[in-house]
């Protein structure tokens, strides 16, 4: 099955979960209206993505169970998984509508954010809040009685809890509306990385098929875990310096890291290695909504040879990550291979 | 011990909670400004309010147990239910601070409402979250080991569910900008009071205290919310009443539901009587902040004698309840008392 066809076989599973919450909204006695709120609110946030997140659950399941590719996993099985897979989309949704707001974003995947629609405004709040609600409720109704449910619930909680504290680090280290290069660290965004995306995007989607595979010690968990924190940190390293030194017809976008004042691993490498004047340079031009401004800081981070130390990190990076792979301990039931497909996907992309 | 007692008792509780958390952000190498943002957050949303739902979770359990007062609780015990009790105000501190920003209120409980504060705005809705993570970051710590803790799981998640889902209700019905009383009905109403309200004011801290002491067999957790969810609503119509009937000198405060465009039972029960000249007014008057206005309102419904109805529906409700009490089976050691000291609270409160 082809990546196009497996994203598809995985979007088709989102409406009959759409159709399940509006049943039990149906079943409280809430009004039509705010059925549809919901609906569209679960449409609107939720798929429109990559899916990348949701669709590793099923690929991490697919190896771990030794199935020759998707179409081998029973239909009932199937379901389960991408079950898990949405749950991540969901979570990511909760996570993404009030980071929208928290930004003061003005677009998402092409589309106002929600909560700039003007009938939602605020209450996107709320609705970020049954976004993340959601995912419970289908945790319960599909998983209650399985062994792992409570492992389920737990991981999905942890998770959740640490991106909120990635974000929360972010949010008083580069706030949207006021630039203090003092703040930033090398340090700390490792910290605001590793919490506010590898955990959820990297560690989750395979701790939950591990679960279902039933290959989840302790030991396994933290195998999966020792690889993949490193890893997502990497992800969002690259996507840095991309955003920095990707060329838009590549990545698809124009990076905007430098005029929104984030906490960007090419500003931190460069805040490391800059002189006195090149730290002024910095300090008067960084984090500034104006192309000449942002134009000043990109030749100072070529002229510093950021994109240089990036290729070391990435190299040395990636190197240890095989070697890591390598010495998987495959006796509890475990693969390397889970991780090698991660990684293969993250190592030298353009976008 | 006297209420005064009780409630120092349960404040007590608080700041070794506050510090668990912490420490567990240390764990993770969060930055001491970051641990200090987290812990401010924590002290100025939660304690402050009147803890009745907080306390209730160990006063149900005191009856349930049969234990003569509070102060025969043993001390690990107590400080396991105090915890459960303080998990209820922390998910109330994660709605009031979400439905501040969405009401966009200015004070809450004589200060400034949390995200108000100039160095906070739009961050308070990642501190909202992290208010709600705090409950299962502290249950998992707690009641892991207990044989009730997936249920108080569950509990939580439904009941946080149902309160958004009232929330969603209300917000749509009554937005904070936008006056159509058309919008309205005593069946909204009903809904909003119950999910927004009764849920997890009512039946969430008597559920718990039944989980920690063992009777919890689906039929008393019916006989529990049966008795709990219609109380709540009278609770909430109560408050309803008051907000307009009431004294400022009785209720402490002076009621601003008719200028906020509350969708409150009294406006229902006077849309639902009134004559085409009287709902007129109503459509001209109501949700306006302005006193003349304001008192246009007030006339009509003392006009309409909507005090009378009310006083009827709380005679009708009381009874009612009471003789749903009295028949409670204790044959699997739930106990009616509980219920009692809830309604006795409530029946004829001025504030
Ligand atoms: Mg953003
Ligand atoms: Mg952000
Ligand atoms: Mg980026
Ligand atoms: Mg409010
Ligand atoms: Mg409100
Ligand atoms: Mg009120």
């Amino acid at each position: 099955m082809d990546k196009a066809a497996a994203r598809q076989k995985f979007l088709d599973e989102f409406p009959a979960l759409v159709a399940e919450l509006e049943q039990i909204l149906k079943g409280y006695g809430l009004s039509e209206e705010a059925i549809k709120w919901y609906r569209d609110s679960l449409n609107y946030n939720t798929p429109g993505g990559k899916l990348n997140r949701g669709l590793s659950v099923v690929d991490t399941y697919v190896i771990l169970k030794g199935y020759g590719s998707i179409v081998e996993v029973p239909d009932v099985e199937y379901s389960k998984l991408a079950l898990l897979g949405w749950c991540i989309e969901l979570l990511q949704a909760y996570f993404l509508v009030a980071d929208d707001m928290m930004d003061k974003s003005i677009t998402r995947r092409g589309q106002p954010c929600w909560y700039k629609q003007p009938h939602v405004g605020e209450i996107a709040i709320n609705d970020a809040f049954m976004l993340e609600g959601a995912i419970y409720v289908l945790l319960k109704k599909h998983f209650k009685q399985d062994a792992y449910y409570v492992d389920l619930l737990e991981l999905f909680h942890d998770v959740t809890f640490q991106t909120e504290v990635g974000q929360l680090l972010d949010l008083i280290t580069a706030p949207e509306d006021h630039v203090d290069l003092s703040n930033f660290s090398l340090e700390k965004h490792s910290f605001i990385v590793i919490f506010k995306t590898a955990f959820y995007s990297f560690y989750l989607p395979v701790a939950l098929a591990m679960h279902v595979a039933g290959v989840s010690s302790e030991q396994d968990l933290k195998q999966a875990h020792d690889v993949l924190i490193p890893l997502g940190e990497y992800f969002q390293i690259q996507d840095d310096f991309l955003d920095c030194f990707g060329k838009p017809e590549d990545i698809g976008k124009i990076g905007t890291d430098i005029k929104d004042n984030k906490c960007s691993w090419v500003v931190n490498t460069a805040l490391k290695l800059a002189t006195p004047e090149q730290r002024h340079i910095l300090d008067t031009n960084y984090g500034i909504k104006n192309d000449k401004t942002e134009a000043v800081c990109k030749q100072l981070f070529r002229d510093m040879k950021i994109d240089e130390f990036y290729h070391q990190y990435e190299e040395k990076t990636v190197t240890k990550l095989r070697e890591q792979i390598a010495n998987v301990d495959e006796s509890r039931g475990f693969k390397g291979a889970v991780l090698t497909v991660f990684l293969d996907k993250v190592y030298k992309r353009t976008k």
